[in-house]
């Protein structure tokens, strides 16, 4: 049935995958390419509800636990209800975070360990883990420097974690993207944004071909 | 730590549990047992903000799996925010469902399996069952038909679900009081409420002696 091609971009805060996510899909696009874009929690209501609650930086009582459940919810809603929809009509899907991001946010970085965020992520996304993934390198230093130069986005509840959250995350990311090489590409996203994009863009083109 | 005494009011729609729990609370009040009620979401506002998106009549797309983890999110987050701490002070907490509740209906009565539930339930609430289960036992008939005559009660979109599916609730519970008769008490709550409020209570009071 599963026809199409799963790609997650995957990194730390103010790592430019969005940006480049962006600009990989006009590409496409405008190569013919069939090919859709999304995040979670991707426009899906449910999901959309859900982030709001994760994000609500009224919710400092929030338990560790409760917010890997809660992504794991908004991911299984939007999995079923959008990406295996259009994998299955055959379409690239690039997806701004996956099932990467709570392994090492909530596993590594928050501790609650790689393997238990797996568990409940594997019951959540059934065999749907993505063709590629691509992680975004940076340091947090030039991640959370790029968010603050950017006035038009808004402060949420992960960007005022302290510092040593985010040198977990990219740990986290570097550790997974070692013992996962065959679907892990790291890209150096310190480099300009033109040459962020021409890389990554150079690799999926071989990874699809 | 845990001194007090976890005890969960299980059943079917209508089954009457919500009426004798606040009655046997009263019951303890007036006696100056040391006892608090509750229920999931508990008034913990996070679980409160998860209930609204389960509840919600317009979320009719809501997958089965994704409904499962947001229970387990809303467990946790009552369990951590308001239970375990009313236990470590030696309290007796009754509560309105517990994570019997999410294997009946989602493991058993939407076949996602009970197992599976019961794992991402293991990572919610770590070693928190409840010391004892009290399972109130009425026919789908009866339950729905005291659901309807009260007109105060809102229409939520779990009543809105077809008869076979209280059904299964039903052998859902009496598959599971029976395989956990140890921390299980399956109670006929068809009887008036004096009959179920005098029955329940004497198995507690038996029970916390």
């Amino acid at each position: 049935m599963k026809k199409g091609k799963f790609i997650a971009f995957e990194g730390g805060e103010g790592s430019g995958k969005s940006t480049i996510l962006e600009m990989i899909y006009n590409y496409f696009i405008e190569n013919n390419v069939e090919c859709i874009k999304t995040r979670e929690p991707g426009g899906i209501k449910i999901s959309e509800d859900i982030r709001k609650i994760i994000l609500d930086k009224n919710n400092t009582q929030m338990d560790a636990k409760t917010e890997a459940l809660l992504y794991a919810a908004a991911r299984r809603q939007h999995l079923v209800e959008k990406v295996i929809k259009e994998l299955e009509q055959g379409k690239i899907v690039l997806c701004d975070r996956f099932v990467y991001s709570s392994l090492v946010y909530q596993g590594y970085a928050r501790g609650l360990g790689i393997e238990e965020i797996y568990n409940i992520n594997k019951f959540a996304i059934d065999e749907y883990m993505p063709d590629l993934n691509i992680f975004f390198d940076v340091s947090p230093e030039v991640g959370l420097a790029r968010i603050n130069k950017n006035k038009d986005r808004e402060v949420n509840r992960l960007d005022l974690e302290k510092m040593d959250f985010h040198y977990k995350v990219r740990e986290g990311y570097i550790k997974l993207c070692e013992a996962n090489k065959e679907t892990f590409i790291k890209i150096d996203a310190e480099k300009s944004i033109d040459e962020v994009f021409e890389s990554v863009k150079s690799k999926i083109i071989k990874f699809i071909k």
